[in-house]
C-alpha cells in the first residue's frame, strides 16, 4: 500500500488537512496517509525541515512526503517533486529542501507543471495531492514536471568553525514538546572540530562541560531516591537525532518550568563550543 | 474500503477519540477512519459547520460522516442520521446539518430509534458509531430510524442583504490557523449583490477596496526583495472554501500577529460592504 | 489487521510521533496505527492511565498498546511487554499499569531484554516499536523477555475509606477538555460504601447532594428555553467512565469558564463524599 505523509503548518482545527486526506481517498483506493505534523509554526520552514529531516528516513523506501509549509506558488518559489534518499518529497522550492537534505544529492528533480490549468490558493489541495496520487500509482516524476538541476539553498542549519578550529558557534535550531534546546550542532561536527579535546558548551548563563549519551545518565542511580535532585537537573546530551540538546531532566514546560525557559534559550539564540588548546596543559 | 471521519470537540487529549476509534475498530475489520478535527470549541455548532461544510465533500461519495459536537440527545434535539450529496451524516438534530447543507436538500432524514435500549452519556461511542458502522455494512437508514421530513434550521452563515441592493452586512464566521479572518460573505453573494460595482468593505477600523483571488497576488513581485513590504501586509481574499477573508500575507498569530489580533476583529464581529451606487459618477 | 496504538507525551509538532509511525510501517506491511493521546502532561503517567484505562477495551482483542510515557530505561524502571485482558501492553515498568490494571490480574509479564545490543535515548521508536511488531507478527513474549512474577504498584486511584464507612476522600484525577473534574472515585466504591444513603459532595466551596446519569438530566426541559439556565449550570454525574465528575453543563474553558476554573479545582486536590448516619433520623 502506498505511504503518503503530510507535514504542514495547518493546525489541528481548520478544514486543510481534512480536505487533503479526503482528496487523497478520492484518489486512491488503498493508501496509508499518515499525519507527521500540523503544527509547524506558520511559514516555519526551518522547523518543518528539522521535523522532516528527522522522521522521513524511518519511513519505508518510496515513501510520498507532501509538505504544506510556505507552499504558495510566486515568480520566486516554484513547485517541485524530488526524489531523494529513494523517498519522493513534494513541496515548494522555498529552499526547505536544502536543509532537509544537506547532505543528500537528490536523485531526481522536477519543477512541477501542470498549473497550467489549475489557479489556486490551496495548493497542497489542488497540486500536491494529484502530483503525490501520481506517484503513488507508480508515475514518474517526468510525466508531472520538467527537469531542474538544482534546488534553492539555504544553509540554517550549518554552525560556524572557526579557523584555529578552536570554537564552533552555533543556534538553537528547535525547541521540543519538553522545552528541550536543539541546537543545530550534530554529533559529527561536534567529534570532527573537537577530537577529544576538553571543552565547554556556553548559552547566555548555563554551561555545559559533559555531553550525555542519555538523559538518565545525569542521574546517579546508586544515591537512594530520596536523596537525588531528580527533576529539574540540566544537562546536555546527544539527543535521538545526534544533535547536541541542552535538557533539564524529566522538565514539564508548563509546570516545574524547561530547559528553554529556565535557560532564557528562544530559537535562533547563540550557542557557543569553545575547545580546549590542543597544545594545552 | 468504507471511509468514517470524526468531527469533534474531543480534543487531542481525553479518551474519547481513543474509544470511539477502538469501537469502530471493533466492529468492522477493514475501516478507513479520518480525523478531521477534534479542535471545535466546545459545543460551538457553527465553528463545526464551517469545518464540515468545507471539507465533506472532498472524500468520495458514500462516505460517512460522524459529527460528535453537542450531540447528547434532549427532549429538543434528537439524534438524526442522514444522506446528503451522496454522503451520510450522523449528528444531533440541534441545527448542525442546516449550516452545512444550506444550499442542498437531503436525500434522505431519519430519527434514529435505536436508543429505547442505551442510557448513556456518551452518545457518540454508544449509538453513532452503531449508526455509523450498520452503514458501513451497506445497511439502510431505515433499519436504524424513522423518516422525517426535514432538520432544524438555523441560519448563522446568511449575511444580511439590504433592500437597495447597496449593502451586505455579514460577520466573522471562523477565525483560522494563521489567525486569519473568515466571514460568512461568500463568493456567490458577493457578485450576485455587486454586479461588478466598486465597494468597501470595512470591518472596525480596517477598509479594503480590492479583493484577492490569492495571498501572494498582494505582493509586487517585480520589486526587488528587499524593498518589498512582504510580512505583515493586509489584503482581503476569496479563500479556499470561497468566503471573502481579511488576511495578513504571512501571518504568525504567535509571533507577528495575525488579521484577528491585528484588525481587533473577533468571532461575530460584523462585516460590512458597500456598493458604489449604480447610477453614481 | 494487526492494531497497534500509541499514547505518549510526544506532543503533536515534534518529529517522535512520525518517526514512531514511520519505523512501524517500515516492519509491517499491513497494520492500522491508532493513535490514542499524544497529549499527555509531559511524564505524568497517572494522566495516561487514565487515558488508556478508559480506551483500550473499546479495541479487539490482541490489540498492541504502546505506552510512550516515562519511558526512559533506567536501573529502577526496565521495559515490560504484557498481556492483560487479552490485550497487549508495552512500557517501562513505572508503575503505570498497575493503575490500569487495578482489577485485573495480567496473563503473563516478561521484561524486555532485547536490549542488549541496543543503547538508546528513544527506546519508543528503538525498543517498544520492535516489540510491538514482534507481537503483531504472532511472536510470544518470551522470546523478546523474561517471565516476572508482577508488576510495580502504585496507588494513585484509590480513595480512602474511613473505617466507619461514612467518608470517602478522594481526590481529583484527571481535568477534561471541557474543564471537568474527574474523581478517582467510581461508581461501584461510591455505591458500595454508600448503600443508597443521603449523601454531600464537597470539594472546596462547592458541593453537591445528588449525582446525574447524564449531562441533560440537569435540566428542565419542561420549561421554555429562555426561562432555563442551560449553560454554566454545576452538576454532579457519573461519567462515561463510571467515575464521579463535577461539571459545568456546556461549559468552555476558553469562554464562559469550566468547572475547574470556576470551582477553583486542580489536578490532586481533595474532593470529600460525607454520608448520612444509618441510623439518622
Amino acid at each position: 500500500m502506498p505511504i503518503i505523509t503530510l507535514t504542514t503548518d495547518f493546525g489541528l482545527k481548520d478544514p486543510s488537512t481534512g480536505a487533503v486526506k479526503g482528496a487523497i481517498l478520492s484518489e486512491l483506493d488503498s493508501v496509508n496517509i499518515v499525519d507527521i505534523s500540523h503544527q509547524v509554526a506558520p511559514f516555519h520552514i526551518t522547523e518543518a525541515a528539522y521535523i522532516i529531516k528527522n522522521t522521513y528516513s524511518s519511513f519505508p523506501k518510496g515513501t510520498i512526503h507532501i509538505v504544506g509549509v510556505d507552499s504558495e506558488i510566486t515568480p520566486e518559489n516554484k513547485h517541485i517533486a524530488l526524489q531523494l534518499d529513494d523517498h519522493f518529497f513534494i513541496c515548494a522550492n522555498n529552499g526547505i529542501m536544502s536543509l532537509i537534505a544537506s547532505e543528500i544529492k537528490p536523485q531526481k528533480i522536477v519543477e512541477i507543471n501542470i498549473h497550467d490549468a489549475v489557479e489556486t490558493n490551496f495548493p497542497v489541495l489542488d497540486i500536491f495531492v494529484k502530483v503525490a496520487c501520481h506517484i503513488a500509482r507508480g508515475g514518474t516524476l517526468e510525466v508531472i514536471g520538467k527537469n531542474i538541476p538544482e534546488i534553492k539553498q539555504l544553509k540554517d542549519f550549518t554552525p560556524f568553525i572557526n579557523q584555529d578550529q578552536k570554537q564552533i558557534i552555533g543556534h538553537v535550531m528547535y525547541i521540543d514538546n519538553y522545552g528541550n534546546v536543539v541546537t543545530n550542532i550534530s554529533r559529527k561536527i561536534f567529534e570532527s572540530v573537537g577530537k577529544g579535546r576538553k571543552f565547554k558548551i556556553s548559552a547566555r548563563s548555563v554551561s555545559f562541560s559533559k555531553i550525555h549519551e542519555s538523559y538518565s545518565h545525569a542521574i546517579n542511580f546508586d544515591k537512594p531516591k530520596e536523596s537525588r535532585e531528580e527533576d529539574g537537573k540540566k544537562l546536555a546530551i546527544f539527543n535521538a537525532s545526534n544533535y547536541i540538546e541542552l535538557a533539564i531532566y524529566k522538565s514539564n514546560p508548563s509546570t516545574v518550568g524547561s530547559a528553554s525557559t529556565l535557560f532564557g534559550l528562544k530559537l535562533n539564540d547563540t550557542i557557543n563550543i569553545k575547545f580546549e588548546d590542543l597544545n594545552a596543559g
